[in-house]
């Protein structure tokens, strides 16, 4: 049976353009994929901690040598990583928030990097490659190519580059500008900004296209 | 009387790069300014929690409108951006996990963004400029130009463009590979390694040249 894990991170509930797209993607998924289970995990309702001295450093230490505080540390690691083995699909709401993802984000890619369970015990590979991984990505300006802020957004390059190791290989379907709905100086910008809406929201559309017509 | 804000956030103690170099630098600065006093924040030790739905549009509410949770959020924003405006010079030790900041790093500049706080109200420009600020950076592999992974630390360059809306305009001081002394597939570095370690000491112990001939 197909199995979709569905994960949001943006702080603007209903405001959200990435939480929008991702959930457009689950319900286009949920039309393509009868029978089709969903997991779904909230990163801002249910923040992933940040790894520290206390936590951080377990698969450095030797299991039987961890203190608790690294037991549930790691235990955190395998659930996050073994959530994400069990899916066909991997969704990724994922807002830009002053230029990088969300803490939160960061703090859940630093808890899939473990050797033996996400990569490869001897490192020679990631074990996470079966599993498709589409992030549903709003960023509040525009940095394409030729703009003032071309290559501002940090965001996206960092996440290609941090899962890479797990062999997860993000395809990213980005809306631009969406800042423009309520900056008063961006008003002029409305009309880009509906124009980048619409094509990613028909990129979503057109996901699945194969499965569909299968 | 000069005053120094000292933060570190590497979760590796004392086998830390970035702490050693934040160390080095902030006894260079007592050394250079007599009578100097010293702040001292440890983001591995306190966390700066991250932004939420529950907190993180704290700074679009009225003040009068805020939730308790807002307040005490939006409290600690000032809080955050105050111990920098009463600082003369901010170091950070900032290392570099799974290719970007570590999380407590992100979660505190985004408690850096406040307008009439860090940013002027109207949104002409930063008003963090007068406070000078050095990131001892550290890591574990080789990033500069013609290497494999060039451009793999999105550290550096998303730092940089997430303070510049607040006037602070950091001076990198960088180790890399530091790696090499752990990790077995790297001990061939082990000579590069040492050598960036010694031109960033150097490059500390030249901090502030001007002060001390003074």
């Amino acid at each position: 049976m197909p199995h979709l894990l569905h994960i949001d991170s943006s702080v603007q509930g209903d405001k959200s353009v990435s939480r929008a797209l991702s959930a457009r993607a689950a319900g286009r998924w949920r039309q393509t994929h009868a029978g089709g289970t969903v997991t779904y995990r909230d990163l801002d309702v249910d923040p992933v901690p940040h790894l520290t001295s206390e936590t951080g450093t377990a698969p450095l230490v030797p299991a039987e040598e961890r203190t608790p505080a690294q037991v549930a540390s790691f235990a955190l690691r395998v659930e996050l990583i073994e959530e994400i083995k069990q899916a066909d699909t991997l969704l990724l709401g994922l807002p830009v928030y002053n230029f990088g993802p969300p803490s939160t984000v960061k703090a859940w890619v630093d808890h899939l990097i473990a050797r033996g369970h996400s990569i490869a015990a001897d490192g020679s590979g990631g074990l996470l490659g079966d599993t498709e991984f589409i992030v549903l990505h709003a960023r509040g300006g525009g940095y394409a190519a030729g703009t003032p802020r071309e290559g501002w957004d940090h965001a996206e390059p960092w996440l290609q580059h941090a899962v890479s190791l797990t062999g997860l290989s993000p395809r990213f379907i980005t809306a631009e500008l969406t800042l423009a709905e309520v900056n008063p100086a961006m008003f002029d910008l409305k009309p880009l900004a509906a124009e980048s809406l619409a094509r990613a929201e028909a990129a979503v559309d057109e996901l699945w296209a194969g499965v569909l017509a299968a």
